[in-house]
């Protein structure tokens, strides 16, 4: 990947009239170097059962072959075609509001053994018939797959096996899980309920990791395919996406990503976010950070991100370029719209792609023209750009399941993700650039600063090696109902928050709602007079013998109890924070933990809406990127000495900078 | 219909106890001169199967001729009695929620054959028994039909002939729907899968069109049936209704009412508003607009309005007196109330008649008496009215299914009946008088100006036909949407609107939704300093050359382009619109666009609450309507030169007349 | 019941380690002296069908038996195994979601003969096993044994079966039903149909009573079967508990409390409320009020009740204390909390009993032990205490059940519930003790008030009582809808309120929905410059000569109308009010009402959250109880003379007393 990819979806499926010709020679005058096509053609590639029709596949490879263009070609297996559903009904996922009935795509069932017949067998028809064309350049396996809530028979089913494999004795089941609550108790394997329904947050959880591992299964059966075809050139790589909420917004809770790329080459992945006035760069970032992670080391695909997009993303002048860069300072090596086109029929027509539905050379396109010469021309400087944070965050899908189960108050949702947005984007806004991490190791102590936001149930093992990291020298920043339950989601008898009282220095018994409480500081470097709500939850804490208090509750009947502490433990830190702090605080937290420390990952001193990242390119050479995410032109000077990439001009420390609305520069040092 | 008629629902059935001859003479206090019975009256009408009683009807017949009240029958299978659903439980219509469980009116399948054969057998025995009784005037053909959102296995299956019919070949209706999209291609008629879950919005469209073309075929079965034993003299009729919000709101998504009435001799209509301080007289204009329309030239029914109604409606002193007129001034032969008393049992407890369920001379029941006196003495010169309205208003059953797959951002439910009472109601307040149209044709021409908003899906023919009126001489206000797609809601990809873009002189290949966005005007003639909010879309219009620039948004981004532009074309003159505007401004901009004409339409320099009607009696006289929609008394002066019916006094233009709350006067000039 | 009981709910069978020593040592620190066990315990007494396990229930009986601490053994049917469910899955109850899937408790179909002769088996071997432990001093049937919404086919054909019984000639049943209406009549039995999606409401609400009716057959049932096995000294109690808004609300609109009270020895009750900042006293009050009616002149158990409970409802130091004694001071002979511990996993871990999760000795349990010994020490006062109310409240489940089928306007939910609240929290507020009836009769003249809030469904008898309390020298405050329909909802075609218009000398023939309107009052004892909104519902009233208005609607087309009147009837006198007042001015209705009457319901000149209770005790001393329910200390003089039981000091009528943030003070007089 020795140069940038700048990509688009194109379906020739898809388009009302033969356009393939002019969009070529239109992607061309785009910059456009890369496509992606197949996924989700099955139908077409295959209109009756085991009859085929490669038509749209093969003068689309032929004519971008000859265009030199790249393409990766997807399996097509996400959504199935009208006959395989009228032959075997049963390929439909059965999720709890019953079986699905046709028409959507990502309705089938992955586990389903005839689906994964049928599926083989497209995808070895396709793999054949195109695996030797020299446009290819690499794979896509299936898209955006996740297990569609699954709780169809060979679910329920393959979960029994896994957890009679894991418990010969069911009185162990039963004592780990807590069964006989409300007299769940199992004593025979014949007997096990469906656990749709099921009360007992260790079996749901249980469950829910399971069908996770039914997707890290079924892509790696869909990669040891494709690898039996592939050439050795060719990379295999999959679209992973997030939590939506009409864009990507966090961790996902129906796939492990970390375990789901073990099958992959290459990491790739589907960003969407607001944008207009609502445009931060935070999903670019967050989104980044998780993929960047799941092969260490490496480069990675925004397979999919938007271009115009639903009716209110439109992007405002400057901001298409803005986050094609913000996605190169994160370290993708592509950046490719979904897609080319707008969709004239069926789902999909209100979302727009690079070209409108007329085809026209839209003002959105206009600016895309400029970021595909900008990645032909700074490709030597800006691929394989590498990060070198030295502060972590750890996500946890166990967690989340967790602390989703048991939500506060009135809170609805995916709670887990609005904590990890939290702490995410205080950092982010605070210009710390961080790398996501699942899991605490021997690696992890190339990290300075840890962030461990939620973990609400967490193995004895993954808590110590936290107590390990601090005592060698790490700094951890652990929020609230961290280390509450076990594994499997038993809530610890011992005192509160388990073993990681020893790091912290704090322990709890009691605690409750915040309602209209504020806290007050304890120490001269936490100034509390805004941003001093405390939201969502709040642990009564009590501090050990040399644990600092840094933040109290105002409140008549808990003012006595600390809100937050720091506590010393081994070589390192630990402060630990008993509530929900606003974004404004959380970030004087991190300051106060690290307020010693010269960090790599502390990349400016501005603030949000102007956005520092700096990585290191080939040459050894730091690339500082300045974004100005706002709509007002900001006056700022250059932290650092290099040249501006995209005018080629030196600049120097303190050198005057005028940043358009939503416009960036880009040093070389 | 010489004379008014003022009626009632009449349910003898439901009586507590034996009130006939006191009902009928309390009725002929009233000034009641025509009764509604039988419909859903089948339980009682046929208690077993075959077995028949007709001791209601033939009683209240009897009591009905010797008062001299005329009688309408209606058909009774609105309800289906409990012994032909445990017989038959498959007619009981299946909607996505599943079968309908026996308990509420209207959850039959109405393409059921065992449904059919049933409500065949009903029809014709009552039919038969009743026919030639003379106090029958006509008859009513089931009530409010509509497709109850049926899915079932007819419907399902009618639909996909339907489709065999029109597309011998599956290549063109998978061409023309966009079918490959997801991989819904269809390649054999066997393969269709069942169509309540499709993603494709042109097949959800065409299914919608396809149940709404089965209400049509059961209200003509109906009719036929019913042809067969009514007398010369007697009518058919039946009662529409509109989108339900509470109340009649706009176009009736589940019934073509058009092509429906095409088997009946006069509409009819049921029309229910809101009241006391929310009356305002709209859903009155717009329901009479339409119903007027069905049989162009002729008068209508309105079958079912509220006299009492929901307790929220009890209305003001005055109300009564002014929605009866103010259904007279848009053209109904009839009022009749739903119903003459209050029900004692089951459902509709809430829902008070006009008598309530004390049956006593009530406040409401006094205003009416007052009523029934007006019309009797002013039959002469108020029955068979004429509106002359030289403005008319397209809607579209297809328009409106295919915008409401596409609601922009997160707007829900009916929008496309928001934007028509957006701009139905700007010109009612307007005093504006509008007819309302669902095609283009020759007799088109007779309007001056015609209105078009939101017709998002339209076959090429009915743009050309806008076009062709337009350049005739013809004034055309074009909504944001208008030409999107065509007829099978495929999106143009011509530059957008379409073919609309001849007459409009303004194209777009981009749009958004405003936030906070305001317009400016661009002409003397127009002032946006109020009611200046973009709402719910937002084209970004560039206009053709000699195109004049109306509007423009006030936005940092978006500020160049046009939201609002008028273009001269032929002889006539197109205003485009590409937004949703407040009233004020539509209001401006319909002045604007008509400037220089005289408008027969418009009928007054009063606004609303002052709302004045004119209409053409038999005598060919004016008649002018001046009703006070507000609770506040108004001094205003007489804009005709006549004689004030009610008082019988001669009124000159300019004179003085106080209107107290809620009243209305009436001068025949 | 000679001394006050201070238990706990305790389940070793949740233990996630062999506690029981450490437990009990604990519970005698805390002064518990007795524990609720087995309830929700099948799977574990029943592992395997046939195959019972007693491990659990013989340890704890042992040890408590031996610490001296009390048990009632629940039976444990309320839950059932997942053998059970997967050898027989018809006992799960169907509702008109459908069939429930096995998890939750509470899913069983109550009238499934299978599922009764499973049931009967587990308490027949449980007891037979258990019954002579003397540790045991009664027993707990099931836990809020409701009828889970059942609509199953046993349900259904049973409700069927009590119709025919009920009306021999189905034509009765039409008529009193109104069962034309829509087509809903019925003419065999036969075609009887399902009865979940009537849109009858005199059938809905016979079902819904039918529904109850079998609650109270099963806990017969139950209680028969434990009367076989139980010992004369040993008591059968239930836990009841209240309709659910996250904590107790209102009236249990799914049992007939006083119905099934019969099969008990003495009234149980689950009692839950809003906590910190919201703890008001009121659920303690009306739930005390309703549970000390189900057995007159005997004390009941408070069988649940929170300890710390939701995290929101972690008690204020204090707040557990002055919680218990208000149960006391409501006449609970035990205050038990639901429950010792905090459950490590499945479900409820949310939920935190008197120990947190760590088992260690939080400032909640601290605060217990205080209650504890208080409890130990006070009994000889405090046990036993009667209340001697003069002022009653009358409910009705089919009031309820009818009323809320026809809610005004847009409200939701248990509108029935929310008019309750309304009166009952005005008059607590007030200082007016009250006792909650179900029925008037002769036994009500002991009354000197009575409240009747929405007594929308009722038989001519009962109103006929009503008027003959009043007439016999009774007060009576009656509110709107009262008498407005018959026992089987139909609406009564005489003036409203029907008869009770004799005795409120009060008629109306119109009602609407109050818009922004208030009343104003017309007689000096009234002041409504404040709390004059007139809320949900409004009647247009009208007096009959000698019925005084006291207050009229401020409304330009209402004003003439009456909105509250007083009349004299015999040797009483009636107030009726036509609409829901705020409580402000419910208590000066009540006050106007009640002037020139000494009441010993009168308890206090003090308002809240100064709350004042009244009761004798053995000893026929009275025992007055002054709670301030607030965060605020505050200052108040003694309004009794006599014994401060908590310090042991004397005070004299006048005496300062200082009542800090949450504390009371108990005076025996």
């Amino acid at each position: 990947m020795s140069h940038l990819f700048y990509g688009v979806a194109y379906y020739d499926e898809y388009m009302p009239e033969d356009r393939l010709a002019k969009d070529i020679a239109l992607m061309r005058e785009t910059g456009i170097n890369v496509v992606r096509i197949a996924e989700s053609t099955w139908s077409t590639l295959e209109p009756e059962e085991g009859q085929y029709n490669f038509y749209h596949i093969d003068r689309v490879l032929e004519a971008m072959h000859e265009a030199g263009i790249a393409v990766i070609v997807g399996t097509p297996t996400y959504a199935v075609p009208a006959w395989l559903a009228a032959k075997h009904p049963d390929i439909l996922v059965t999720t709890v509001a019953g079986q699905q009935k046709y028409g959507p795509r990502q309705i089938m069932d992955i586990v389903n053994p005839t689906f994964r017949r049928y599926a083989e067998k497209i995808i070895r028809t396709l793999m054949a018939h195109v695996q030797h064309h020299p446009a290819i350049i690499g794979w896509q396996l299936d898209n955006e797959t996740k297990h569609y809530d699954n709780i169809g028979r060979y679910m329920q089913e393959g979960f029994v096996r896994s957890l009679q494999e894991k418990y010969p004795d069911l009185r162990q089941l039963n004592h780990d899980f807590g069964l006989d609550y409300w007299s769940n108790r199992i004593d025979r394997w014949q007997d096990f309920p469906p656990v749709e329904n099921t009360i007992n947050a260790s079996l749901a959880c249980a469950f829910s990791r399971y069908q996770r591992q039914q997707v890290t299964e079924y892509l790696a059966w869909q990669a040891a395919i494709v690898r039996e075809y592939a050439q050795p050139h060719q990379f295999v790589t999959h679209n992973f996406d997030f939590e939506w909420r009409g864009y990507s917004y966090g961790v996902q809770p129906r796939v492990d990503h970390f375990a789901a790329a073990q099958a992959l080459d290459i990491a790739g992945v589907d960003i969407y976010h607001p944008s207009q006035a609502h445009l931060t760069g935070r999903e670019i970032a967050f989104g980044g950070a998780i993929t960047r992670s799941l092969k260490p080391g490496q480069n990675y695909f925004v397979l999919e991100t938007q271009a115009q997009g639903f009716a209110q993303w439109t992007p405002f002048p400057g901001q298409l370029h803005l986050q094609a860069f913000s996605h190169i300072a994160s370290g993708a090596a592509m950046v490719s719209y979904w897609h080319w086109h707008s969709i004239h029929n069926a789902f999909e027509t209100y979302w727009k792609g690079l070209l409108s539905h007329d085809f026209s050379r839209n003002p959105t396109w206009q600016e895309a023209t400029t970021i595909g010469a900008d990645f032909a021309r700074l490709s030597p400087q800006l691929a394989e750009l590498k990060a070198e944070n030295d502060v972590a965050l750890l996500i946890s899908n166990e967690a989340m399941d967790a602390l989703n189960h048991f939500l506060p108050g009135d809170a609805r949702g995916n709670i887990y993700n609005d904590i990890f947005r939290r702490f995410h984007d205080a950092l982010y806004d605070h210009n710390i650039s961080l790398d996501i991490i699942h899991d605490v190791n021997e690696e992890t102590s190339r990290y300075r600063v840890l962030i461990v936001p939620g973990l609400y149930a967490a193995d004895e093992g993954l808590l110590t090696r936290i107590n390990d990291y601090i005592a060698r020298g790490g700094r951890a920043l652990i929020g609230f109902k961290s280390g509450f339950s076990d594994e499997n989601v038993k809530v610890r008898s011992s005192a509160q928050p388990g073993v990681l009282r020893q790091s912290c220095g704090v322990s709890y018994s009691q605690f409750t709602l915040p309602e209209e409480t504020t806290v007050s500081s304890c120490c001269a470097e936490i100034d509390c007079r805004n941003d001093n709500q405390a939201e969502l939850w709040m642990e009564l804490l009590t501090p050990d013998d040399g644990t600092r208090t840094l933040l109290r509750y105002q409140h008549p009947a808990w003012g006595e109890y600390a809100a937050a502490t720091e506590a010393d433990y081994g070589q390192g830190r630990a402060l630990y924070v008993g509530f929900l702090p606003q974004k404004g605080l959380i970030s004087q937290l991190f300051d106060v933990l690290t307020a010693d420390l010269t960090l790599n990952s502390r990349t400016s001193a501005y603030r949000y809406p102007l956005v520092v990242k700096k990585m290191r390119n080939r040459a050894g050479n730091n690339i500082h990127f300045l974004f100005n995410y706002s709509g007002e032109a900001m006056d700022v000077v250059s932290e650092t000495l290099g040249t501006a990439l995209l005018s080629g001009e030196t600049v120097y420390v303190g050198q005057p900078l005028r940043l358009r609305a939503w416009e960036f520069t880009i040093i070389e040092s």
